[in-house]
């Protein structure tokens, strides 16, 4: 075989890699459930008529769709709204109202890859369904603050603005006007001259106040950070009010989290309007950003000791005390080869494990154990307990 | 549309099943984690070429394979073994040897369905990559038990057998002969006659005893639970040494876990052999044999408290509690629309949420918090540092 790769799009995490995305998800999940956000999760595949739902012919294109070997049409889960709208029909007598989910699960797209483009990526949603109030406007975005402050970030600009302010703007003009900070007043002043609009449309969208709605939501929010932005424009066939994305200082690849309300989508399958409002975190950049600003903890890796065997006899002996160090809640490996105690050492080094464990002979007979500590090269023969307090 | 469902075979995973199925698989992680063990993962979708390495013709039936959009055959992925061989050549420079990795993804098959038959199912498997000592396969079998263990089970017996001792016996008898639990002895002996097969057949695998290779594992797990079958079988065109299974006393579906050695498997994409040992547990079947003998904590819901709005006016007040207790780690909720006490009363009931707060103007003026218990429907007002208290 030729192609021992992966496609296109599609990544391995390495444990190194893993470590901190898990990391980020059980923290993520933590603030979540603090807040009495529930966990959901749905099927990889779906019926494709069902994922397209929203999407027409862009989730046409972009979507992994395919015929089973039952001939029915199915795709791969391309978001997880369209999903949660499903569930929120097929369950509707179950689920508590409002139903605060959160789902943090991969998702498919048949797009062209780029930097920081993948075609299998996580996402990672809170929603808040079935309310409407100002307060579960205020009480989604003070869950994603949270959940940023919570990561160790602490500079970033969480910009809002409504929906409804550009009700009377022509789309063409907002998608140039949303340019703004990318390409300046008279970039967006340019562009709109070449698409034949005039140019006082700027102003009309710079001069808009915050709507009676985002002030509600402001003044329960009550944070500085919080700032209106009338040219912010995000999904605007998808959302009918609040709007909002957060903004890293220092972190220049884009907003790490967007969302805001869209009371028309998530009752597609129940025949009504179900209110909601809800943000994604963009997961691949949160990693990102974490690991240029060194916001993760020194010691992901989680192995704390190595038990050496020192030989064939004194195996068992090695394993007992390799059994109770787990249970005192140290990471523990034992060195499962053959090999002299060099080489177990330099195993240990290799992997950046900072104590090893020794059992010989006099240790056995006088029921003590050594411990290296590999930073120091230091050693220590003493009890059991005695060295376990040594290595917490 | 008409068709609001999952596919046959697919599941939603609603809060409730939710909380349980994150219960187990944080459980196992850090576990794996005690054990020097770490994570991987691979991509959904992989060449289809590479993941029917192992498989042929069961694989093309059962795949889930199609072209993507740039006339590749990709397919689903179907285990995590043939996913694990390619990482192991495709960064074999990198990886520290032995590599000890855990990887819990789902899978799909293209299989019928039945009762615990599933087309999507979450798989769990740890194994030791690069060691071939008795010494590796002790240890898989003690992360094994320790994982039950501290998923609370306390009876089972793990049976173990040596694929060598099946050597000489023909694989017609052998499918048989691994019916003896079920179908007896004299249904085996009548099986064989169909078959044509001599009957001594059945005595002479009875009569195997250990091999060597067996006799070093079971000195080094000295473990009364391990028990040795002569007639255990798994997985034989695949396993090259011990192989065994774990079964839990009064969970009748079938085994939990199983797993062996197979030294052959790891290294067909890089050119050379490289032993392997592990095991994979039945992710569907550990939750349904918690359920079965009620090893899940009670405590599994996380809402510790509901805070009620009172009236417009104090809102930012309720806002500010909120947060409070969740610094404090207590989960809690905010009720988010305008209703009466007695609706948001009736919410933390529906809910089971224990403690519900409550701040009007009293409260207010005197910066003090009511508390009310949902079970006794006593209430208390006090300062805050008192309440939260009373809440933890």
């Amino acid at each position: 075989m030729n192609n021992v790769q992966t496609l296109k799009g599609f990544r391995d995490f390495l444990p190194k890699e893993m470590r901190k995305r898990q990391y980020v998800i059980n923290t993520l999940k933590q603030v979540f459930e603090s807040y009495g956000f529930e966990p959901l999760e749905t099927p990889a595949l779906e019926y494709a008529e069902i994922l397209l739902g929203k999407y027409g012919e862009e989730g046409d294109k972009l979507m992994y769709k395919f015929k089973d070997n039952g001939d029915r049409d199915v795709a791969l889960r391309y978001d997880q709204t369209v999903p949660l709208a499903r569930v929120v029909a097929q369950y509707q007598n179950e689920l508590p109202m409002p139903f605060k989910r959160y789902q943090i699960q991969p998702v498919w797209r048949a797009e062209n890859t780029q930097k920081g483009r993948y075609r299998e990526f996580l996402q990672c949603d809170a929603d808040i369904v079935g309310a409407n109030s100002p307060l579960s406007d205020a009480e989604i975005i003070n869950l994603a603050e949270k959940a940023l402050e919570k990561l160790g970030f602490s500079n970033y600009k969480i910009v809002i603005n409504d929906r409804v302010n550009f009700a009377n703007v022509p789309p063409l003009a907002i998608a140039t006007i949303d340019k703004l900070q990318k390409i300046g007043k008279e970039g967006v002043l340019k562009e709109l001259e070449d698409k034949g609009i005039p140019a006082s449309t700027l102003d009309e969208v710079l001069n808009k106040k915050p709507t009676e709605n985002l002030e509600k939501i402001i003044r329960l929010l009550n944070n500085p950070r919080v700032v209106f932005d009338p040219t912010l424009a995000r999904g605007l066939d998808y959302y009918t009010g609040l709007i909002f994305e957060i903004e890293i200082e220092g972190y220049s690849a884009g907003s790490v989290c967007g969302g805001g309300r869209y009371d028309n989508l998530i009752g597609m399958f129940a025949g009504k309007d179900i209110p909601a409002v809800g943000f994604a975190f963009g997961f691949d950049r949160l990693v990102e950003a974490m690991d240029e600003l060194n916001l993760f903890p020194t010691d992901l890796a989680t192995t704390r000791v190595l038990v050496t065997v020192f030989s064939d006899d004194l195996r068992n002996k090695s394993i007992e005390v390799a059994n109770k160090l787990r249970e005192n809640d140290i990471n523990t490996e034992l060195y499962l080869d053959d090999a002299k105690m060099e080489k177990q050492l330099k195993y240990a080094d290799q992997k950046g494990i900072p104590f090893v464990v020794i059992i010989g002979p006099d240790e056995a007979k006088n029921n003590t154990v050594t411990l290296k500590n590999m930073k120091t090269r230091e050693q220590q023969t003493d009890s059991f307990p005695v060295i376990a307090d040594l290595i917490r």
